[in-house]
């Protein structure tokens, strides 16, 4: 049979699922979930040996060490899975949510109501434990998945998944609630992606050139999780100590995820006192410096010259870009235009500049005195997350359950009709 | 200059202006829509004559009545276009709603607060009075717009445009709030679509092929206005006096609009009751029957034969598709199958089956004893509509001001970073 055909099987197979998967109670949902978990930690000999061959050609086609990190199963990280699974079956089911209520004039009772999306299509690289999160994540929220993992991490995601899939067969779940597409070949993200019939959202995870080519060939709405260029604007109105935690911690605390600082950006009436320190601290933390015509003339030694391109980069490393701004306004300006929508930051004592700040810049989350690290559905106290939405439509900022859902209205009447 | 720089300069300049509109007053943006309003009504004169241009244009090319209706302006019609913008001005400001606000354990206050998406582009046809409502609702909600019209209606647009802008000129909106592509060329809509940079959302409001069209080529989200193959299931339960009253007025209020209905579904168990006196009662009204083989058992005479081509039409017309059912799982099934997600409704006295019939039905909105003709932003309360989404992401059902709308978080803190 040939990949388009099978993909196009699965996706009906999941297509009719999802109305029944829509009706599942919360307590089956939590009950597969649990199993799911059980199931993960008793097999996780099986998981190691499988990974164990995706290592294996990663090492032979001499992968970058990252990636063959991001790769790696292991005992931990394979009870994180299991965790991820557990923690899931505790958050609230999003489905049949009263959202609003009200009543018409002409006695209709209107009540808007959470249902799941329906079939959701997740598109990732090469981290194993994304099959499970996932999996997990859609199955709370009523929505039958579809995935598609990246080839390096092919035997890795399909012994996962069939340890999975076994666990469903053992609870009311619909077997046809999870898919995995069992193909190493690109093609088939392609065939995925025109399937607008059965798929109703696709959510990519991973580098930028991916989520490029899947904004650029999909037929199916797109939530984006893209990349992450954060920004911290030290104000003149800045508390200094305050300042230098809070860049520090946004730069240094975890450079390789896309929360951290990417670029800082310094009021020049506050540059000549908080730079020289800043900087010094950022060093000690192996930081390389790239700094601005203004920073250079502060800080003469021990940085680099920033370049054009460096403003729209996201680094993922230990790597800051450092720009001495007029006033708010340009630093406004220049997240507004450089940022990706992520997360950025104001260090300030001014409320009103604060406001103009909250107001003015065009991102999903927005700190006063505070990391941009924070932006996390964990720590946003949503639970786990399916990823930070840099898009603007239907889920922005870290996306959980809630945002795995859609909407419909119910009305009901006694007769009435329209006039 | 070419139509493609062009229409990217244009693009340009509104993503520059959405800054300035996010950050627009309600009095400002109100006192804007009222100036517009009787501006409006002041240039009636020049507006019909201007749109005789277009009419002119329509009768020698030979339009269908239909559209030609659809394209004219009279003095009533004006009247309700200046109506509109005032209703506008009485409804509430989204922008800067707080919809969560919640304190982390760590101190970390979190707002989600409503903000306007950017810029919303609008593609549309021939009813030039679409230029001034989407307008208004866009200006309202803090949006910049961008909007193509039907080239049967370009000089009626243009008119209508340059009357709202010259009123824009006299209040504090940014000047570049509000666009109107000044092209009757229809690779203008394909140039359009690929901003994907400058441009947050496109709406198409029309007829299928056009909205088909949008959704394959665009690469910025779309949110689809679709069509309404609207279904109405007349259960064994049913009150069979409201059951007429329900369906006759689905159907015949208003044949001609995207919410009423398409197609009757009847319980086989009372269709005999039901029907002869059902369709006697649409036959007077001037409704061509098409009956599906166990309908024509029971109505022998005036009805045609339905075929499969039938079921998933929008007849817009004095036509009615009827199907008799086993029961509710084959009415939920036919309605998942061949409807259009926008608005379908169950006649019946039994809790259980209304309850599993809105469970079920995978649409934006679900009746139980009324007429799908309700589906629509003025009777949901919501005031002014851009339309009714047919999508399940951002937008279902009525979309409002509130739907014109994304939101960001706001993370408010006191120096707090990540452990």
């Amino acid at each position: 049979m040939s990949l388009e055909k099978k993909i196009l099987i699965l996706a009906k197979k999941a297509k009719k699922a999802a109305q029944a998967m829509a009706m599942v109670s919360a307590d089956e949902k939590n009950k597969a979930l649990r199993l799911m978990a059980k199931s993960i930690l008793a097999h996780k000999k099986f998981l190691i040996r499988e990974n164990q061959k995706d290592l294996k050609a990663a090492r032979l086609k001499g992968y970058p060490r990252a990636l063959v990190d991001r790769l790696t199963l292991n005992e931990k990280r394979i009870k994180a899975m299991a965790d991820c699974l557990l923690d899931t079956t505790r958050l609230k089911d999003p489905v049949g949510e009263v959202l609003v209520s009200f009543k018409r004039p002409n006695g209709l009772l209107i009540k808007k109501v959470r249902t799941p999306i329906g079939v959701v299509g997740i598109i990732y690289e090469s981290r194993p434990n994304v099959t499970s999160d996932c999996i997990g994540l859609c199955l709370k929220s009523g929505n039958v998945s579809i995935l598609k993992g990246g080839k390096e991490a092919f035997y890795s995601n399909k012994a996962i998944f069939d340890v999975l899939q076994k666990s469903i067969a053992k609870t009311k779940i619909p077997k046809d609630a999870i898919h995995l597409i069992p193909s190493t070949d690109r093609k088939s993200v392609n065939v995925l992606l025109k399937l607008d019939e059965y798929v109703d959202v696709i959510i990519p995870r991973g580098g930028e050139s991916l989520i490029k080519f899947v904004a650029q060939n999909s037929c199916i709405p797109v939530i984006k999780h893209y990349k992450g260029v954060c920004h911290t604007y030290v104000s003149l109105h800045a508390n200094l100590n305050m300042a230098y935690r809070i860049c520090y911690n946004a730069k240094v605390q975890r450079p390789g995820v896309c929360n951290a600082m990417e670029t800082m950006l310094v009021d020049e009436r506050i540059a000549k006192r908080f730079l020289p320190k800043m900087i010094s601290l950022l060093k000690e933390a192996g930081v390389e410096i790239r700094g601005c015509a203004k920073t250079k003339k502060i800080i003469k030694k021990g940085i680099k010259k920033v370049s054009a391109s460096d403003w729209p980069e996201e680094y993922l490393d230990l790597i800051l870009a450092v720009k001495v701004v007029k006033n708010l306004k340009e630093a406004i300006e220049h997240i507004n235009i450089y940022g990706s929508k992520h997360s950025d930051a104001i260090v300030t004592r001014n409320k009103k500049e604060a406001q103009e700040f909250l107001k003015a810049v065009d991102s999903s989350c927005l700190y006063v005195n505070a990391s941009t690290r924070f932006t996390d559905g964990y720590e946003f106290g949503f639970g786990a997350e399916v990823g930070i939405s840099t898009d603007k439509l239907h889920a922005r900022g870290p996306m959980a359950l809630p945002e795995l859902t859609t909407y419909k209205y119910l009305v009901l009447g006694k007769g009435q009709i329209r006039k």
